[in-house]
């Protein structure tokens, strides 16, 4: 029996609270543009794919989480930036549920759509509010990103479905902005972390190196250490 | 400025290494029936919801991870079964595409279908094959949780998903001992934890005992310390 690993751990890239706002973000796009540039931090310092988000408090703005994408620094596929906000989002508030306190409502402000993976994790996160920049389609064009088969009904479904708490979404949002940034990473030429993407026999369609994102990423020394146990 | 916090982690539960086989398990129902009482363990040590998975390498039949669900007692709507198992086996393995070596394959032993988020995080794992005891009908019957839109047509999709390394699904392998532990977490009145089931004010079908999940759990002292920083 080899040795099995008992617990796992992502943390947020180091220097992410010079990246912090100094005062309240009350607007849309004012939490947006901020978002958009955590996933230009990202991608500059080559802390992981070109997606940023973060939870605030809806009544008061207040701001709750951020998240980056994790995926190659932290081995962790599921490591996206959505996936990062809501879970650190969930700690800071102690709920597993983050609409389980209904005088305090929280939102989701993401740079880019929700893959597959990160709909689902909005689906029970308890967000009562999603605010989306880059379209799926926007990912997948400029940054050669695959997003797995969302529903084309994904974002009413997440509206009316009740029993569950609904959950508002609002698209579009800065959008051209957050394009810039996918743009950078492609230019970058930082590895797409899809399944078989990396590998030169399964094809890789922007952005290759040759190399193993990890290998890249360590041999920048720009990586903090994720505390994996 | 309130705080934010910068990790998060997740841990198996205490014990979990006396739950491991000492033997290779060479059979799909061989590892099924591991795998489904590790679910059983989980909901009679209250650990958390009543599901467990592991990953296999493909030809060896070595176990790479474990993975039970901790939602409640992780503080984290993303933490189930197969997140756990997935991740940690990506831990173990050092690999965030567990498809990155074509020599060495994975595949993912499920004691229940993957709900919408889970479906999405084994679209991004780079496991090549899932085997699925219990089906989202029987959770959603006898447990009475939800499982979100997951498509119609998702293990075709899995299987045929050109360019991205195709997921061999298998179905049905042992669901009526998997429905067995279904029916336990329901009669135990364990929490429902999908957003709002556990507020009275939005109705909790199952399982309900008037509290939070976690003041249940914590008050019984079966909870491991799950290191949050």
């Amino acid at each position: 029996m080899m040795n099995l690993t008992e617990s796992f751990t992502i943390s947020l890239p180091c220097g992410w609270k010079q990246q912090l706002p100094d005062h309240l973000l009350l607007t849309d796009e004012e939490k947006m543009l901020f978002v958009i540039d955590l996933a230009r931090w990202n991608v500059q310092a080559h802390g992981g794919g070109p997606f940023a988000a973060a939870v605030f408090e809806q009544k008061t703005g207040q701001l709750i989480s951020i998240g980056v994408n994790r995926v190659v620094s932290g081995l962790c596929s599921l490591a996206h930036a959505e996936a990062v906000a809501l879970a650190l989002a969930q700690q800071t508030a102690q709920q597993y549920d983050l609409s389980s306190k209904r005088e305090r409502s929280f939102e989701l402000v993401t740079s880019g759509q929700p893959c597959i993976q990160c709909f689902g994790m909005v689906w029970w996160s308890g967000v009562r509010r999603l605010v989306v920049a880059a379209r799926s389609t926007d990912i997948e064009r400029l940054a050669g990103f695959d997003e797995g088969p969302i529903p084309s009904d994904w974002a009413e479904s997440l509206s009316s479905r009740s029993p569950l708490p609904p959950v508002e979404v609002l698209m579009d949002v800065c959008r051209e902005q957050a394009c810039e940034v996918l743009t950078e990473y492609a230019v970058s030429g930082q590895p797409n972390y899809s399944p078989g993407r990396s590998q030169a026999n399964w094809g890789f369609r922007i952005g290759s190196t040759g190399q193993s994102g990890r290998s890249e990423y360590f041999s920048k020394g720009l990586c903090c250490a994720d505390g994996f146990t």
